[in-house]
Parts: C-alpha cells; structure tokens; sequence
C-alpha cells in the first residue's frame, strides 16, 4: 500500500469511529452498564491513545504527550508502558469529557498523518499504522456492542438506528455439507497483507472428514430447545455452563424478553418481536454448544471453519458494508448461508498457540497471547464487521459466559 | 407561611438546586463512581418525581404523568409506590439526559405553582410541598457530597469551585463546657414550623452532667492520631471497625492522600495541602470514635448535642449562607467554634424513634422510620445545609462506614 | 462466697460444658457449618484458654503455657494478648482433636483448682475465676445453639436429645399489662454479686407509661402473619430488613420446614410438626419487628423489659434447671407467661453503653464494650440459661440477622 | 482378566483407600479448608456410592439401598441419578460419621464381591467394576492431595507420615531431547485393556519437532525465578495469571514458606527446609507457564508429551510403587529423569474432546465430557499414582489456578 492509501486508510477508519458514535446522546459516552462494557468516550481515546503510545511517541521525536494523565486512562492493559486504570471503573471517570477526547483524537490525527507524510517513512512505522487501524476496527465492532448493551438497560426503549429491512426472510432447509480434509494448512504468514500474530505462522494440522451445517441456527430453533426445556437439563450443558446459568438464572439468550408470552429481542433498531427466522444471536458458549447436544451435532471447531471458508464456494456479502446492523439469512454461493459477515460463530477450539508461534518483541507481544487461556476461538465475522479487515484465517476470541459479542451458532457433525 | 412566601420558597429552592450544579459538565451528571453516590442528574430527576408523585398525582385531578418510565428511575426507595430502579445501577443509565431532566423539572415546577396558585388551597397540599421544599434541601447537601465524590475519582485534578478563603485559621485552645441537664426535653412537635417526623414527639429525657469540647478536632490533631499508631491499634477501635479498616486498608480519612511524605487534601476546590488547623471532616463514625478513645474522651450522645445548642449562647453562623464550601473554626458566642452549621457531628446515639412516635399515614410512613436500625445519628448542620433547614432537634442518620457525607468530630467527657 | 463455694461452682461448670456435648459424635465437634457457629470443640478450648490466659498466666508464676499454639487457635477475639485464628476458619482444623482438648481441659482444671487452693487467695483472682465462669456460662448457651444448628445441616435427621414434654400448650389470650414508671433507675452496680460491665453503672433514665404483652408470640401467630404476606409487604419491613429477605430468600423463620404443605420444624428433640401453641422462636430482629408491625404493635425497650421484670410479680420458673431443651408458655406469677427464662427477647434497644460507662482496664476491656455498635440488645434469659446466670438487669446482643440464636419475641404498646 | 482377577483387584483398590487414611485421626476426616478439598471420609463414602449406583443398582435385582439420603451426600456431579449436596458444603456435615462409613463399605463390598462370584456374569458389569476400580484409584490420588492440604492447615505442624529419603539429589545438567513426530496415532481404543473415554478414539495428528526437557523443573531453579522478580513482572504472565496473583497475592508455591529467610516447604513428611534439588510441585498452570517464559522456553503440548513416553526408552519406575510420597530425580532410561510418576506435568493444551469422539450413554457419559472446557491437561502421572492406573495416553485435568494437585513443571521447545 502506498503513503497515500495508508493515510487515507488512516483517515476513513478514524471516521469511522466517529461516525458509529453519531446517534448518541453525551451521556451515553459514559456508562459502564457492565464489566465487560467499556463507555463508548473511552474507546475513543484508548484507540487515539494506541497511536499516541505504539506510533507517535517511539518514531515522533518532536512529539509531545498531549496529556499526562491519559497514559493511565486509555491504556488498556499494557502493563509494559506503565499502570492502567481498571477495567471495572472505567464507568466511574466522567473526566476527560467527550469533547476533550474529540480534541484528543484531532491532535493525534494532525501528528500521525504529518508522519505519515515524511520524506522517510521506513516500513516500521508503516507496519504500526496499519496495526493500530486494525486495532481501531477491532474497537469498532467492540463499540457497537457496548453501545447495544448500554441502550438494552434504559427502561424507555431506546434504538440506535431505525431499522434496514433486508428482506423476508423464509425458513432455509438445514442440510450438512462434507469436507475431507486430511493433511492441510492453516493460518497465515502474512505475506500478502495484515494479519495479527495469533493466526501465525501458517501450519500444517491434520483434520478428519466432518459435516458443516449449510446455515446458522436460527431463533425459531432456539425456542424449541428453550420449549423443549433446554435450560432445566444439566445432561445438555458443560458442568461450568449450568453452574453459570443456576447463578445467573438466565432462562433465555440475553437481549430476549418475554413480555405477556410474546417473545421480543432488543436489537440495534430497538425493542422488535422476535424474529423466528433470523439466526439467533448472542449466546454464550454455554448456550450453543448445550443447543448442539441437543440437536444431536457439535459446534465445528475453528479448522474445520476455517477450511470451509477456503474450500467451499463462498460470495461475500454480509459484512458491515452490507448495511444491516443485524444478523440475518443470506444465501453464500450455492451450498451456505450467512457463513462469513454474519456472526462470530462459537467452536469448540481454545485459544491457544500455533506450533513454532513467536510473541512479537516489546509491549506489542501483550497484544494477543497473554489472553491464549481461558478463551474460546469465534470465527467468520459479522455484521459489523469491516469487510477489509476479515481473512479466512481470522481468530476471534472471548470468554465462554461472554454472550454480550456478536456471537453465532453453526453446527457440525462427525462422519461416522 | 403565605401562598406567596410558599411559591418563593419553592422557586428559591428549586433554582438552588440547579446552580449547585451549575459547574458540572454533562459527564459529571451521569456517573457513579461507588454504590452509595447517586449520579447528580438522578439527584435532579427524583426531587421532582418527589413533587410530582406526593404533591401533583394526589391533588391534582387533571395532572397527566409526564412520563411513566420515570417513576421506576426516579423513585429512590418507596416501596408503596412501586418498583424501583436499583440504587447501586443508577450510574448504567444513560437516560433520560440531563437536559431532558431540565424538561422534566419545568413541566412539573409549572404544574405546583400552578397548584399554589389554585383559589381553594386546602393545608394538606401546603404541608407536603413543605416537605417536598424540605427534601430537596437534604438532596442539595446530598448532591454536594456526591459531586465531590465524582470529581475525587478524576487522575485530573477537578476543583468544584475556586477556594475562597475564609482567612487565617489558628489554633483554638481546646476546652470543655459543662452541661448539668437533669430531666429534659428533646424533640420538636412542629407547633411553630417544620420538622421532620424523626425529631417527634417532643418527649423528656434524663441526662447526666457532661462536659462538652468548645471546639471540633482538627486535621492537626488527628495526624498526631495517625503518627501514634492509631490505624495499627485494635485496642481504640470497635470490633466492626477494626474489621472495616482491615479490609479497607484505610489508614486515613477519605480524601487524604499523602504524596511524598506532603499530606494533601481533596476538597472542593479541588487538592489542596493538608491543613492543620481545619476541623477534620470526613471520617466514618469508626475512625471518630477511635480518635476519641485515643484521646481519653468520648463523643457526645445526640441529646447532650441538642441541650448544649439550646442552653449554651449560640451565634448563627456557618451554613451554606456563610459561603465557605468546607469546614473551618469560627467563633459562635462566647465558649464555642463551630458547634453548627460546620460539619455534621457524630454521636454515639444509635438512630431510632422517640418514646410515643407515631409513624405517618401511608407511604411518606417510608420517609425515615423504616431506616431505624444499623444508623447513627448526627447532629449540627453543616457547610452545606441551608440555615433555614436546620432545627436544634434536627436528627440527621448514616451507617457508621459513611465517611463521604460532610461528618465532622466533636469530644465529650463524663462528669466522673 | 468462701473459696469452697468458688471451686465447687467453677467444677460444676467445667463439668456441665462437657455434658452438654455428651450426646454428640466426635465428627460433631469439628465443624461449622456456617460463620458465625462454632465447632464444639472450639468452645470447650477456648473456654479452657480464657481461664489459662485470664487466670493462670498472670497470677501463677509458675504455671507454663500448656501448648503456645492453642493461644492463637483459642483466642477468640482479644487482639492485646496476640493474633488471633479467623473466626469464620474455625471449621478449617482437624487438630487439636477433640481428645487432645479435653486433656487440655484437664490440666487447667488442676491448675485453677490449686490456685483456689492456696493459703493466700487475693480477691483479684477471685473476681478473674468468676469472670470465666460466667464466660463458660455463656459458652453453653453458645454451644447448644450451635449444637442445634450443626445438626440441622444434616440431610439425615439428628435429634440432639429425645424429647422431654412440657405438657400440652393451649392458647393463652394475648392481653397487655400496664406500666407506669416514670424516673427510674436501670442497671447494675454489683455490690450484692457478679454482673457484666456492660449492665453498669446503675442509672436513672426516664420511661414512659408503656403496655407489654402477658405472653410471647406463638408460631400459630406468626403463621398468621406469613399466611398475610408478611414476607411479601414491604411497608412491614425495615430497610435493611427488606432487602436481607430478598437476598436471603427467606420466607419463614429458621428450621421452619414446608414438607408438603405441613410445617415442621427443626428441634433439640429432631424434626417435629410444628407446634403452634409453642412460642415463636429463632427469628431475626428484623422477622421480630415485621411481625410487631404488622399486629399494630411494637417491640420493647429493654428498659421496659428491666422494668417489668422487677416490677411485676414473676416467680421464677423455665431457665435451663426447668429441663426442657425448648421454649414454651408456662405461668410466672399471677399476670406474665413466660416473660424469664424461655426465649431472649428482641428490643428496640440498640446495644450501647450506659451514661457514665467506665470500661475495664486491660485486655479484659475487650468483653464487651468494643461490641457497642450495630448489635441490639436482646433481654430475659432463655431455656439454655442457668438461672444463677440470669439477673434482671443481664443485657444480650446479637446483630439483627441472627436468627440462630434462641430468640423470641413479645409485644408492647405505647400508652396513646 | 478372570473373575478371580476381579475380585482381587477390588478388593485390594478397596483396601488401599482404607490404608491411605490409616494415619489420620476421626476428626481428620470431617474438615474441608477450601471448596477444591473434599473430606476424606467424604471420599470414602463417595467411592462407595459409586459401585452401589453403577453396578450393584442396575445389576442387581435384589439389592436394597443402604441409606438413601446417602444417595443425595454422596452423588459428586452426575445429575442425571439425582440431586447432590453442594460440593462447597462436603465440609459442613459431621454425619454420617467415618465409622458410619466404614460400615456402608462393608456392606457394598460385600454385595460387589457376591456379583463378581456369580455364575453368569456379563462383560458390562466387569466393564462397571473395572470403571469403579479406575475410579476409586483417581480418588486415591486426590485423597492424598486433599489431605496434605488439610494437615497443611493446621498451627500445629503435622506429618502424614515419616519420611522415607529417595537419596541424596544431584544437580542434574538441563538438556533438551529432540523428537520428530510429523503425523501421528495418540490416543487409545482400549482393545488391550481399560481406558477412559477422554482417551478415546485413537486418533491422528500432525506435530512439529520439538525439543523436551530431559527432567523436570527443580526448586532451586524455581527459587531464581522468584529471585528475579517473577512475581513482580507482568510481561511473564498470561492476563488472567497475573490478575489471580494480584488477587491472591501469592508470591511463591502453595507449601513454601519463608520463616525468617529461610524457605520451608510443608509435604507429607511435615515441614522440611525447601530441597534446592527436588522438582517443583504444587504450581499453578500460571506460575508453570510464568516460569517457561522467563526461561525463554515453552511448556509441551500433552501430544508431545504422549509422543515421547512412546519413543524415548523409558524405564518405568516412579508411581505410588516407588514408595516416596513426593518428587524427586531419578533415572527413567538413558535421556528422561521423572518424566513418568513423578509429578502430574502441565501442558498448554485445553483439556477436549478427540476428533470423532462418542460421549458414552447414560449416566456415565457425564465421567468427563462436562468437563472439557475450562480446564487444561496434565500428563505423565505422579508418584501418588498406582503405575496399573497408568497409560502413556493417560489425560489428567485441572483448572489452571489448582496448584494444590501433585502439578510439576517440565519445559519445552520449538525447533527453530
């Protein structure tokens, strides 16, 4: 990519940013409805921060800190470049306002394309940017569903666009498609574009035939594993998944409501009847993956995603360009629906390392494998995601009780 | 009172309401940096809910609701009335907005003084707007506890206002005026004026001789308390306290912060070095009560309080009217400094109901008795409290950890 | 009393603690199944460490410490003389066994036996023996409260002792009896016998005209009381209350046990139906206080206890001499049934120390006075009282939520 | 194997769990110091119920339930028999009593071996048995663990049993031993023998070359890492390790203490100053994996560890056989030191499920497959494992933060 792409990438996803923000109200930049939410002003600083701190202040010598106090505040957990304010009270700063950090992210923006536009500009700085527009797209996404939870807790129905129909949607025949992979490779190496050191290096792993169900589970299906009492039958759920819903006493995925016996969903355009056709959405691990015991399937692991994605016929669509802040049905190519653009689909895969994996020298080496615990692998982006910063070998993670992301389900099956 | 001085009266303390808040930015309305703060736009929306639900729904026929999702937000605790938003998730709102509130309090400011402008003005109504006037002045001193609480969170330094200096403090000699009470009588019947149900019915009480400090303890002298071991001594403390300071780690009160070997203060005019001779604030009743024993001496009961503020010569000043937002010594009459309208003074009476009390009717019955266990009762008035909202008999309550509220120290003695 | 009376009294003490724990296994001793129980075994060594620490340490000089790591595990809570075990681990240990402490027991038995024993007897030692064996008193009714629950938890019923019938228990009319006592004077200065620290000084204080109920609540009355959804109305309920039912899910009183739509309840004697005519017993203050709410009454001050108690005629019947491991209605004298010796009942009082208070010198300051907050005062004795034990002037306390005690609960009226 | 081979391998596992506890005390048996323990006579009883629910149960008609509330007490996990009792409240019961429960093995016992001496005895009951058998070796293992940790407990220190010295350790020299796998069968199909379900089926996978330590971490070693400030330097430490130790403040193993500068370790021989010499044990996954990345290694994947029992000549010594109940190094072959039956060895692999895996029918298929997520594999055994339980393919899983297992540390690494 040229200098000039760089900074007009640059500049297209910082608007971007922005531009998510516009239907709010100031105070929504502010809540922390939940631990796992961050205010929406905070991830607009902790992204200016990312190239403040990973870009400006090692390749800018003239460059000043703009303010002191925002090392600690938008770091997010860097223990390398120095303490951070804790995740659980990022809801309690009202300071710096949500003007203050539209100052913030200006400056930022005037020294990073004034660097940008340097007679000598060596591929270091180069591989930073480009690094910190992925991360700020990660955020991107991270935002539309901190902004979705915070709107969900108002008691006055609130939605944060009106709605885009794509359509009707009808019922599509859930069929399996088999794959027979055998000896492959996965991952990448970079070598044609970005990718994150997580999905590195390219490696080969051996994978036995299986089915990949042609779409995803849809709400309608959900409610006959709720109908059928999915969530009273331990037999279906891991051991820690029903010690989390007894706790939680979650009866249903989060955002659905019954009210008077008629099922509702909050989604992005507000409160809506649920929508028994549309692929339903954030579940927790726990939730799809007791769903696929009780289907008599499995979740696919994140190969035999991965594989799919490479192997089988896939038009995309979907993604954020598609316009539909919401999950739903749309024909891939002759065999899939909804594979890639639509949800981060659940596997059963950990978080873990490739072989022969190398952490990246310095602060950036916190960046992904000091999370390879604990983690689930989701693959195959979704609706809001941006579509340039998909690849087939892209690893999406969260915690298995983290239903609050744009998650999906998928089944697969063994071939017995 | 007349309809006119009852119509000033609410206007007074409605538009008071607004200019304490009048330095915040938008954010600063909308958080809550710990359970026991209530965001300051909350603040503004429940005083008006208060006007709406137990002045204008019950006497006024044609009054509409201005809007039902605010009486679940903005109910705080009357359980008669309805459900209520949980206390310790007010900060997760982000609406209604703060201006939108500014909406809500005109709509209903219109509607009472309409009501009290009404031909037939029957007593009923004028003695529950009297309340509501009287609640949102405790709401005002709340929401300056508050603010100071959100600003104190900030890494950036945020002063409420600018100091203004009410001069050179010095050392007064600390000294005891002797009280010989007898058979007395506490309390107020409200025959000539307001009080709150808490301070009825005036009743007799038997109260030996006591000496009581002419001034309260200072900074000065409560880091003595620090330097001779004070937080390390189990043998001052009661036995919840002891625990409280264990697991709290506190080794001085709220607000203070030693930096580098320099104490300072957070105040309302934003950190300041520690100073000496300013009566300490901010403690919890443990660390009041630890200093006392420390010192060989006592805090006084809440009637030992009340007798000295009828029987020793009083000068009125202090209150919000002396303009100084935070505590200082100054003269009141001959033997004492800063016996009211200086900080709110912890006793050792457990807060309960007077001999005969009788609950109110209904649900402003919820109003204070049903808080009659687990609290302490202060006594005095502070910085904070409007001068026309304080009474001798005056009987404010907080558990014994709440060191945010403007509490201040005061010693007594035993005649032995 | 002649130091013959001393060492008869101290080994009919000692002896009657290991009684009360004849009927449990060893596994019995050891555990706690909640916080605020301990393990038997706990009791009988700290008992046992009080006499040797209070007792044998300062007025023996020959005397060596029996095991120095018993004073850590054994100290209960008297932070001057060292570190103390947590009080909610006491659960956590196996060791010392059961077997070891009785040989513990044994060998301070001798020790404090010759102490009493020798030519020169100072009154000092004296009033230490009687200390600790009003604290071994207490120590029993500790245990079989304790006793009680630990059996409880066991999913196979456990009956601590066969039942001993109190005969059959008809309804007695509630009816309320008048007191006028104007000045009057409270409290104990132990010129004729033992009393605590926290009944002195006697004092005056002044009460008004009072009724108070001729018999306990019965848990017929209080099934009432649940059948009007008394767990269900909040307007019954203090705060503090109200929320600890929600959290607690309580909705009968502790051992209450709904099998089938029959009530039984939990006993000394095992599992039983419940009896209805029997008095209400281990409710918290707050239960106690509901229920008092809902009949249009109220609790007691525990000066209007004290008062009653020396004023009306009461022959003194139940106490643990009656034999009968429960409470039950039985007559004293002429108006009041089972107003001594059956249930402590719940006050108003909050438990806090008296005009004029002098706390004892020493570690033995700790006994009670540092306790003087957040509890409230529970009077009369009950069924695991010995009566020498009881004085009318005795002041208990627990924290509200502690149901496990043997509580109970009478009714008082004001004199409108 | 016959059915007299049956017989005697029941009969002497059975007796085994008996001996294991010889050397405690009946109060020993009763407590649980922390929620991952269980009581030892819980075990005991739990291993009972295991045969009279899964064999004696659903084969044999005739039997009669011992106790049923046992039913409740002793059900671990296996909701699909019925309720069970809380796991973190094993601790809380006193009753059934150790000798209560000794009584109920006899009886199963005797009832299991009747079975076994049948005429016609169908292979699924002897697969029952041998599960059962299996079982109760796992418990064995854990007994052991959870019964250092009790007797760790105490202030008064206490030694399972005497020690038993393997020798003077030598330092022996780090070296790494490489292996070239490519793709490879790991698993089992238990065609020769038991397996575990979480062992099947045999399968292929593709591994890298890797270099393997040739014997375990030692605590000398470990002692440099601490030295150097590993507990202080996050950039070592996965996110989720780091916050644990923040929280627990742990800054060394489980068992080591640092009394007046000299490290002490508590073992089953009591406590004994730390053996510069002796394999690390008791780590967390955390601390294992803090450790490899501050040595600039890795830890193995269990198939490279699987891989390497099956390809370097290891001599088989080590397991409960050898006799020491702790780590130590000894001789396995030409290369390896204790790289079996020394200590369970953490690996970087998620504990799931093998491509084509069947959960098996029933009851029994909630053995382990609930419990493949969370959780991480350690391989290898210990030396509290009996060596007939061991299989090369063996999976032993723990929760990353469960350093009270018999846990060790052995590194790895890539081949570059």
């Amino acid at each position: 990519m040229s200098k000039d792409g760089l900074a007009e990438s640059y500049r297209k996803t910082r608007s971007v940013t922005v531009e998510i923000c516009d239907p709010l109200e100031v105070e929504d930049f502010v809540v922390q409805p939940a631990d796992f939410v961050s205010p929406p002003k905070w991830h607009m600083g902790h992204t200016t921060w990312f190239f403040e701190q990973f870009v400006l202040l090692p390749f800018r010598d003239s460059y000043q800190v703009y303010e002191p106090s925002f090392d600690k505040i938008f770091n997010s957990y860097y223990k390398s470049v120095g303490d951070h304010w804790k995740r659980d009270r990022r809801g309690h700063l009202s300071r710096p306002t949500q003007k203050a950090i539209l100052s913030y992210r200006a400056a930022v923006d005037e020294a990073v394309l004034q660097l940008i536009d340097l007679q000598h500009f060596p591929p270091d700085i180069y591989k930073r940017i480009e690094l910190g527009i992925n991360h700020e797209q990660q955020h991107q996404e991270l935002l539309l569903m901190d902004i979705k939870y915070i709107l969900s807790r108002s008691p006055i129905p609130i939605a944060y666009r009106p709605a885009t129909d794509p359509g009707t949607m009808q019922s599509k025949r859930l069929q399996y498609v088999r794959f027979d992979p055998g000896l492959t490779e996965f991952g990448d190496n970079a070598l044609d574009g970005f990718c994150f050191d997580n999905e590195t290096p390219r490696h080969k792993a051996f994978l036995y035939p299986y089915h990949l169900a042609n779409r995803p589970i849809t709400n309608g299906e959900y409610l006959d594993f709720i109908a059928d009492g999915g969530y009273r039958n331990p037999l279906l759920w891991r051991s820690d998944g029903w010690d989390f819903i007894q706790k939680s006493q979650d009866k249903s995925p989060l955002y659905w409501n019954n009210l008077d016996g008629q099922w509702q969903e909050f989604t992005l355009n507000g409160l809506v009847p649920l929508d028994l056709y549309s692929p339903v959405s954030h579940l927790t691990f726990y939730e799809a993956d007791a769903f696929a015991a009780w289907a008599g399937a499995r979740l696919p692991t994140e190969f035999e995603l991965e594989f799919a994605y490479g192997n089988a016929s896939i038009e995309s669509s979907g993604f954020l360009e598609a316009g539909y802040l919401r999950p739903h049905v749309f024909s891939q190519g002759q065999e899939f629906y909804s594979l890639t653009g639509n949800l981060w689909e659940w596997t059963t895969s950990a978080y873990s390392q490739y072989p022969n994996y190398k952490r990246p020298e310095g602060a950036l080496g916190e960046y992904n494998q000091k999370f390879m615990v604990n983690q689930i692998v989701l693959r195959g982006g979704s609706f809001a995601t941006p579509k340039i910063h998909f690849r087939n070998s892209y690893r999406n993670f969260f915690y298995p009780i983290q239903g609050w992301a744009f998650t999906g389900l998928r089944l697969a099956k063994d071939v017995a």
